[in-house]
């Protein structure tokens, strides 16, 4: 029997469990806490900084891997060094954890990607500022997702505060050109030790507050013979194993530059649960234990996924599961049992068919049923 | 939060837990002993003809349903004398675990089927061998599955032992006349407490030694609305909640003739998991806590799932993962975890999409690779 060992549990090893249990994986998560979205499979509470906690977990398992990317790479070195699997292994893993180590690397591959810069100083922020802006956008290398350690400014006194705390923050922080694009765009792959490399059709994301809110596959009209050959140079040239995400601009002159980088199931991949004949997270778990990968076929021309994002701390979308399945029954219905807190990402709903206009309004209004009042 | 008690930890309840994880559903399973196939959810390892701890299991969720039906009806009543959610109820369950008790309520109800006889005696054999022979089944009423507890005679004495231990067996025998069938048929369906009713469509199934081998969805040219016309009757005449199979025989002169019931996800629709928008693990679930039922649209004109049967007590097709998937990225696999035994259902394997032959060969030809040198 194979088994997988997930540091985190969060929604994104919750959904690991599911091909799982078709597959017949003995898939063990290390949580932070009781009670987290994974908690059914959590056989391990505890602190994933503390390195003989993480080695006797590896030790269980054939192989671990992450549902998120916090692990500091020196354990993960120390587990390696130690003949265990890490996979994707901290010299690829670093690359979503620094963002300036991406743009580093990204500029080495010869990559296309926006205008940046290393900044220590105020000196290295007016610099930018007045060769890129009026505005330039301010990423701390660590840290962030979801819209946080990003900031858009016009003025160096708006990141004042970080400049002086550039210790905490990894040393330098990451200047970034302001993109003009026309809209966001995800290639998401996969690729196994044995060097397999599989893609999915690029969609099309769909932010709110800095945060993903719907995602449509295929994007319409977008160039996915480019995005999945940026999605293979990057796979191949950091040495990634499993699924990566690599967020893109998409500007109004219609060039493609990579945004961010993970190297985990992502948010712009849940369509593929019921979009695609192999979703993201079983193709993680095939790419992780050098399995076969499986087919990325679309089941339908066209995939619609909304985020429910929590709205705050009481609503519990799930108790208008009546009203909203009665009305939408073709809508398929995801709940991570997280505890509601404004902004977090509570669930997601996707729906295929063959009208992406018709797929998203009943995707959105799916969403507001669930919002609305109980009946 | 909902929750649901399944009584029962074999690979039902094990693929209940897929649409719980998904649609953020509290599934809890009563298991008769460690290490079952779903073992993961296993909330309580105990006996179920044991009524205090029913009892107590059945108090920790919001209702009960089953793996399979050997729990004593008496049992059921009890519990829904106390207030509990049974579901399907005694009342209903009780034609699934009591062929005599189906047939007599078939006959009630006008539905078509084999000619039958409740026999306790070498005469009831011999004149009902004389109506319809050369050759009748006979089936212990009560117990039998997967082919266990039917016999076909030609002789009486080939059921001597049956009528000498009837007080075990129920204190009667089902005698069938063989049915000249030309193909098997089944006809999956769930209805809520609401009195909702959904059907899959039609499918063809295909025996080996009694046990389920190969399922098409749909039966090619099979009267579909006729069948769920049946199923629809036998669902709303006999109060069934949840998914309910109905095997049915076609005969040579294309007559449907009701062949078994099961009230419970069956063998026959697990292609609903990529064949369908809604499986019928999610509807079963989505019927006992009568919640609306999903679409069942199908995601491709066919689907074609073929069962993984123990060979030995050695064999461990997972170890042949790399190469049949190798070999076939677009088959779906599904392994129970169930320890080998010689004809045991192991796992099974789907694959959709849009040529019944070349499907049908796919997963034939996967099957086989499982079962071939580890490559």
């Amino acid at each position: 029997m194979y088994s997988v060992g997930v540091i985190g549990a969060g929604q994104l090893a919750r959904m690991m469990q599911v091909p799982a249990i078709e597959l017949g994986i003995d898939l063990r998560v290390f949580a932070e806490a009781d009670g987290a979205s994974a908690a059914l499979s959590a056989s391990r509470v505890g602190d994933y900084t503390d390195f003989d906690q993480l080695l006797d977990f590896a030790k269980s398992v054939d192989v671990i891997t992450f549902d998120h990317e916090h692990v500091p790479a020196e354990l993960l070195h120390k587990l390696e060094a130690q003949g265990l699997s890490v996979r994707p292994g901290p010299a690829a893993l670093i690359h979503a954890q620094n963002k300036l180590t991406m743009r580093k690397k990204l500029s080495e591959l010869g990559l296309p990607q926006p205008a940046w810069l290393a900044a220590k100083t105020e000196q290295d922020v007016a610099s930018f500022l007045s060769d890129h802006g009026p505005e330039i956008v301010v990423k701390t290398p660590i840290g962030g997702y979801d819209g946080k350690g990003v900031r858009v400014i016009s003025e160096v006194s708006e990141v004042q505060d970080w400049l002086e705390n550039l210790g905490k923050l990894g040393g330098e922080l990451l200047l970034e050109q302001k993109v003009d694009f026309s809209r966001e765009l995800a290639q998401l792959s996969a690729r196994s030790p044995s060097g397999e490399f599989s893609t999915w059709q690029v969609v099309e994301t769909r932010q709110a507050q800095g945060v993903c809110s719907e995602v449509i596959s295929p994007a319409p009209n977008a160039d996915g013979a480019k995005t999945a050959e940026i999605a293979k140079r990057i796979s191949e040239g950091l040495g990634v194993i499993g699924v990566m995400a690599v967020e893109l601009f998409e500007t109004v002159a219609g060039e493609i530059l990579v945004n961010e980088l993970a190297m985990r199931p992502h948010n712009s991949g849940h369509f593929s649960i019921e979009g695609s004949q192999t979703s993201q997270f079983e193709q993680h778990l095939r790419a992780v234990l050098d399995l076969p990968l499986g087919s990325t076929k679309p089941t339908a021309p066209v995939a619609v996924m909304v985020n429910l994002l929590g709205v705050d701390d009481q609503n519990d979308f799930v108790s208008r599961y009546p009203k909203a399945m009665r009305e939408f029954p073709e809508v398929s219905f995801h709940s991570y049992e997280k505890s509601a807190r404004k902004g977090r990402k509570m669930g997601h709903l996707t729906v295929i068919g063959d009208n992406q206009e018709s797929l998203l309004r009943n995707a959105q209004a799916a969403r507001a049923a669930l919002y609305g009042p109980i009946a």
